[in-house]
């Protein structure tokens, strides 16, 4: 049983804030900093060129995988680490459809548009009559049939915090011949995900969200063993090659999910994965939902009872939702603006979005109670009508 | 005029090595630490989310791209930073042969592995009759007609420092309809390049090589100004959009380079680069050839002189080749071990390659004397006879 009151003293809060947005970027590990220092000063200044076998800098990517295919039910070997989600997800997406004649990729509109994006470009560079179909989350399941090359889904909808079942849908796929790729970007450190038991193909995900690895963290990619000695990266990179080092002319694929390894791995923001990390070791992810959901449950409760304009946007049974909840109200940017002014930090997300995820490792049930007391004042005083919350941030 | 002996106080230097390896991985700057502990403490631990904005992490990729863009003489707010370099490599590849239906992407035998694997993935993946005609440096002239699509070059060769003609190449290749790649991962911070001025199409490199950046800084694109609207990212993702946090479900690419963004950049990678490129801001790249030229025609001088068995591998004319030096020796990776037990850090390439950088910035003539006498010992007392140096490490 994880005790999540000791892992909350692991993190930096600054003073003041209630951060409900480690769905976006995860706060600072407080041993990360020296971890980080190490890497830059013991490894880099002192190894040099030798840091990429003495400090394993080269062997990073697989170690870390692992550690992160524990949290999404993975078998070991099985996860790599390295480059952007999106990247990834092109490499996910071109091996999958590398290994089927048909041409359709189903998404939903509930998915990141960045996967939708690298959908876009894969056709146009691919040709052969591919084609991307895009309809609404609950429509999913009855589009899934012979036509479909591949099932594109993020499992957690970014937006609302929707849940796709992916036991079910993966299920489905496979009864109908069709490929999973599976973007956990919003699930892996959210809640429980057996990527082995629903039997999955492929899934990607990042690591500066829940995962805590901090801005720009790499991603990672699944590929399932049955598909690994045969998966085609597409982005076949040296790093990816059998024997790197040997330096030969032709590509060999290296065994398993190693071969979606592209370029030198980014050793310093592995560094910081690795300190945070370090906390994930030692969660359980079936305490780690239980206590999500006490603390979005409190939340909703917390929020409907004080602040009547605002509209679940999430679902509101809990399983059905990811580790956020979000609310409508059409002054949903200003009013975010106003929250993050008085100490409560979540996100907006156009076009009426107020997102706030509940992180058990560093937010609690006190937070909770601190954030509905702030965003009631926000809301009932209407504070966000201060001028200076109405103009638009440039990110937001 | 830059003054190299105060640029090589900036640097860690372990003591009692001589680094000749800077062309593989830079040394680190001493100022990198403090600025990378300020990336991870102050901006993602204190300012979390807002970081994007207030510590300018949204802006970074195309503000160093700016300076490094000064180094190779491209046109400012035409260079963006990213991912790695062989990812940048399918992007410009891509990019370029959406410009054209011709079908031969043109190479040599002296480019870096890395740069046909990807071409090799990404023919594979893009079907339509593409081929990758790989010839002999020298034979490069030769085979540019209006068969080629692209011209995919790597400037300088990793093994032997020989260098291409870029303006000459590039120039037969826009005569021929020809449109060019060019890869400066050994020739950014290397020797003065003009991309602007050879008219080339697209360039990409890395920065953990002559620029500091740290084991894993991310890599660079050039995409020249009168392709910058039309060029095809190919990695469409998020960041390439033209209104990122707009979240719109169709891909607009953004202004210019701009576009090759694709996923969240690599902050803390950022941060290092940004610390090293405070150096380099700094750097006449003519000065620094100079003095490039003037350390390796001594280290030649030295090591023929004192070692008849060594055979130049790189181009006796200093002007022919980029900033390495490489010699062969049937025993050459056993006897570069034997130099780095010695202090004198190189490295090997197979089958036969000791290879040598020249990095002004930290690098004097006291520094080649004395490599040169550690080598002249090691190959007159066959120290690398020793077992400890006949067995081949995992990473040369």
């Amino acid at each position: 049983m994880t005790d999540f009151a000791a892992t909350k003293a692991l993190f930096h809060l600054p003073d003041g804030m209630i951060y409900l947005d480690g769905n976006s970027l995860g706060p600072l590990p407080l041993a990360t900093p020296a971890r980080v220092a190490q890497a830059v000063q013991d490894e880099w200044g002192d190894m040099l060129i030798t840091g990429w076998n003495k400090a394993g800098w080269m062997a990073q990517p697989m170690a870390l995988g692992d550690r992160i295919g524990r949290l999404i039910g993975a078998e070991a070997g099985h996860v790599t680490l390295g480059d952007t989600l999106s990247v990834k997800v092109y490499q996910a997406l071109a091996a999958a459809l590398a290994m089927t004649d048909r041409t359709v990729i189903l998404s939903d509109s509930g998915n990141f548009p960045s996967d939708l994006y690298i959908a876009e470009g894969l056709i146009r560079a691919f040709g052969r009559g591919l084609e991307l179909r895009v309809v609404d989350p609950e429509d999913v399941a009855a589009h899934i049939d012979g036509s479909v090359a591949v099932l594109m889904l993020t499992q957690v909808d970014y937006r609302t915090g929707r849940l796709h079942d992916m036991a079910a849908l993966t299920a489905q796929a496979q009864a109908a011949g069709v490929l999973t790729v599976w973007d956990l970007a919003h699930s892996a450190g959210a809640l429980p995900v057996d990527l082995a038991g629903c039997g999955a193909d492929f899934a990607v995900g990042c690591t500066y969200k829940y995962l805590n690895g901090g801005p720009g963290a790499p991603a990672f990619i699944y590929v399932a063993p049955r598909h690994a000695a045969t998966a085609d990266p597409a982005l076949q990179g040296w790093l990816g090659h059998d024997a790197p080092f040997a330096f030969e002319q032709g590509y060999r694929p290296g065994a398993g999910v190693a071969r979606m390894r592209v370029g030198t791995p980014p050793v310093i923001q592995m560094a910081a994965l690795d300190a945070s990390l370090a906390i994930w070791d030692k969660v359980d992810m079936d305490a780690l939902r239980t206590t999500s959901i006490r603390l979005s449950q409190r939340f909703i409760a917390g929020v409907e009872a004080a602040c009547p304009d605002l509209t679940l946007a999430s679902p509101r049974d809990p399983h059905a939702r990811g580790s956020q909840v979000s609310f409508r109200h059409p002054q949903g940017y200003a009013a975010m603006q106003a929250c993050i002014a008085h100490g409560v930090v979540g996100d907006f997300r156009a076009p009426d979005i107020m997102r706030f995820g509940f992180t058990p490792l560093f937010i609690d049930a006190g937070d909770v109670d601190a954030a509905v007391a702030v965003i009631a004042r926000v809301m009932g005083e209407r504070l966000w009508d201060a001028p200076r919350f109405m103009e638009r941030a440039a990110v937001t």
